[in-house]
């Protein structure tokens, strides 16, 4: 996908949606911290704790990954796990959603 | 301190001190993770949590090193930072205790 060309306000509509899905992931994360934490009573609670946003954050690196390249990529992905809906890339072209709502339909 | 011999008695005395420190502590960290979660707002915070984590179990996993060659010295800095008491190392040789005691006043 290194051939799709992304116009300025592509660009600028792109970046808006990627940091609305990034804010939305943070927030259900924080949900699931604050909950886990209240429960915390154990010594190995707390490594398990520190495993779990290990994990998170190796993930959340690996998908929000911001290159034009793959960025269609990213936005099935986002779109797929309802992190960004389509009224949130409306002004990118037609042939773009299209490719994301495909990808994220597989 | 390899020289340092432990009775079996003396190691029972030892193991349950270590262990009694060491449920303090991570007490003492689950008590500030609550509050740390609590205060949970912005993406950054979720790092910054994991960050804090990743130092604390490196730091737990130096400072409880349970071997006898470093024992006397695990116990003067337990003294030092009260999570432990001199009761709890009652039964260990006087020549022991004048050890961990001379260290933990350093």
């Amino acid at each position: 996908m290194n051939d799709i060309k992304w116009s300025k306000k592509e660009k600028s509509i792109a970046r808006a949606a990627f940091s609305k899905a990034y804010e939305k992931e943070c927030n259900q994360i924080i949900g699931k911290l604050k909950v886990k934490s209240l429960k915390l009573s154990s010594p190995d609670d707390i490594w398990e704790l520190h495993d779990y946003l290990s994990e998170i954050r190796k993930e959340m690196d690996e998908k929000y990954d911001y290159r034009y390249s793959v960025l269609i990529l990213v936005f099935s992905y986002l779109l797929k796990q309802e992190l960004l809906n389509l009224d949130d890339l409306e002004g990118l072209s037609l042939d773009k959603i299209d490719k994301i709502k495909s990808l994220a339909s597989i």
